[in-house]
């Protein structure tokens, strides 16, 4: 059983893991640490691990998550926009019979969809920014999956984004999408991992990946807003291409843009 | 300005429809009209088009309804399942500028999504056949759309399925998607027209088409559940393919298959 | 074994099968016979049947022959241009192993080709037209192929092509690559087969078919001078599209053209 | 004009440049040099360059090539094997046309490629290795090409290829294609660019590329023979992915192989 925090104790859970987490003395205690270890102290800390998988390479922490605690303690969600990839939803269906999980994946809600695509066309974003459509259909359902959780677990890493990520840490306090009355920790295991070692673990290891990999295809978002990189780019240069470089984030992950959380 | 029954009336519209539209006289008086006269004709009876799009050759209606009632009197709709190809939200787009028109797409709702694909994945279809899902992604979003309405175009023909649409009329009563209380009346001006007399149309007045369209598609819907067919094939061939030939109606035409009305 | 002239005979076969073979008193005799009995004529006519296959639904003469005529009597043939698409060298090859018999693969002239490409570069037909590239890269090894034959088997129907093929007989003098001295003669068993026909046929039999047939080509070519055509086009429109609809030929079927014997 | 030898000089050129090219003093003096100076350089000693440009990345040299020599001083040649992708044919029209060069597109002798096709069908590779088929389609043409010539200048990279390439200088001799009576010597200005400065290059200088290179393929050879890499992979992994790792080269660079000389 996991040396954690409380869920399955008389006290309630949430507090406990409000008081008891300090992701600084979890980055001190376990930076050094590989990706599942670094994933088996998060378990030992929260009891339970929440992996949001994009339908990319990060599928390697649902691999290490199932890896270090029982399947019944790893649950795995994905968020589909509604526009993503024909091999992505397939790569999904894989991913759950492959490791035989259930996969809760999201879907954004109706009016919202509704009311900017009928306003604005279903490709307002190359106009007006990705932000608004990200917002309906990734962060809105993300938060809504998020709601009361303690700790999420992402497949972040500091090479994918300089503008944005390299001054990310192993765990953090994601206040983008907790509150001071309930906190959220996030835990991003892949951290000091290069894409390079993502892949080598990937082929290593048998672990599935997304048919579009083998398209030239290396971040992976929506279908209109990925796009093949050429050899030598870098990964981020496939996403938001009409964009000014630089602070590419869809929403799930605008702790790292600057003041996100006062934003 | 359009010479039918009430829209601008003082006297509730709805009723008037109901009781002054019969859809065996239209039939008498207008099966042998084109289809533009068609939608004349169901213009000048209803005061307003309600068009049903789909992202197909069944553009050919937007392009004919346009010329027969002005713009504002022309309402399109087209469902957006979450699973259409690349191509057709691109067409969607097309057609929304080509004609300057508000282009009404309608989404799934959320929870009846994600309850269906967290319990049974992405593609349950597969095994389960392809009504609960249709019915979800499809049918309750257009039962929507069409609550209160009076009137609905669509591009049904009667080549198009010879188990299901071979009995089809220019003009019917929608008893799937209306009631005793609010009668539903559907319009097929395409029902005499073959897929030839349709492409010719298409190539004759340079009317947009989906790029799927150049890949081997004729019928289009879902992308996991739509194909290319072959030379000499029957259209429908390429939708559920996996599922007895004979039945295929996504429920959008329920009424098309035996006993739709009382089921 | 055959009953036909000659390869066997201790005289000279060619000059047999010049005196006796008369097209007219064949297509008086089979005109209404099935292709698979047409050919079986033409096998007890020649007892050897030479197949040209073109890597498209002619598949069917391969399928058909084989089954009137001992596999050491039917040769296949086919011409590489240098340009076909990458589905149909495999379809050479899948029909080469399914069948179990040698594919005689034609290339083009080496000093031809690239005295063509370096002159003109790789694209030359779109500005001058076909016929100097299917000159150089079809017709000159077919007519390699051919010569010395006595007989020569297509998959011509009359359907392809309403301005070249619709006078087309099930056998004829091929008066373009045969002599007065070396008389050739043409078995075009498909000819009142409409492209329906075909397609049931290799349905019903599961016969392979070339892969591109799945992404909307019906008449296959070279890469650059095919393409898909729209549900409802005519075959031909897939090939040579930028030029002038009505006399579609390669140089193969030259014979077809006007005055194509004395040109 | 060009300071080295002999081609406008009364003395017979190809005797001098025998006699008077060193390779190792050139790599001395040049091996530091941009690739730009090293095509300089081996311009001023050869009077002429004859590139060999493949279809993919090496576009780099015939931009550079044509930066440091009169158009009528650069010679660019090509290998159709007969089996290159429409993307690669395409892109050679598109350098042929951007730079406004001849292109001497090289083609494989009929004789030999029909002899190996009929006999073992189109994709003998996969079963006897890919060096026969490279021997026909590649090396064969290429001794033409280079017979009689003093050099020629080729994209080589050590970073390409580990096992063969990474002794490869900027100039070498040829003991491939040359001979004692005929010596042949090679230039690789690229020998020291990694692909990340060539691709650096071709965007910052908005060099056409091959349309493949935005499906995920790095390495571009023949279409049976090459296919896309995913992330993280070595590009030498996209071609003959089937053979042994270690020793892949078509032949045009036999010389890197160990004993290439003596075999």
């Amino acid at each position: 059983m996991a040396a954690g925090f409380g869920r399955v104790s008389a006290k309630p859970p949430v507090e406990v893991a409000v008081t008891s987490f300090d992701p600084n003395a979890f980055v001190l205690a376990n930076d050094q640490a590989t990706p599942k270890n670094i994933l088996k102290a998060a378990y030992e800390a929260f009891g339970e691990l929440t992996v949001s998988f994009s339908g990319a390479e990060d599928v390697v922490l649902v691999d290490l998550a199932l890896k270090v605690a029982p399947k019944d303690k790893v649950k795995v969600f994905s968020l589909d926009t509604g526009r993503l990839h024909a091999e992505t939803y397939e790569f999904f269906e894989r991913v759950r019979n492959h490791y035989d999980i259930e996969l809760d994946i999201r879907f954004p809600d109706q009016q919202a969809v509704q009311a900017l695509t009928s306003e604005k066309g279903l490709f307002s974003f190359y106009q007006d920014g990705h932000h608004e459509c990200c917002g309906i259909r990734k962060v809105a359902p993300l938060r809504q999956r998020l709601a009361g959780l303690p700790v999420w677990v992402t497949g972040q890493r500091r090479d994918q984004s300089p503008g944005t990520r390299s001054k990310l840490q192993i765990a953090e306090r994601d206040t983008a999408f907790g509150s001071d009355d309930q906190p959220l920790y996030k835990i991003n295991p892949l951290t000091h991992w290069t894409s390079e070692d993502v892949w080598n673990y990937i082929r290593s290891f048998d672990v599935p990946y997304n048919a579009l990999h083998e398209k030239g295809y290396v971040s992976i978002g929506c279908a209109p807003c990925t796009r093949p990189i050429l050899p030598g780019q870098h990964e981020r240069e496939g996403r938001w291409w009409w964009e000014d470089q630089g602070g590419k984030e869809c929403g799930l992950h605008a702790l790292n843009l600057p003041q996100a959380a006062t934003s």
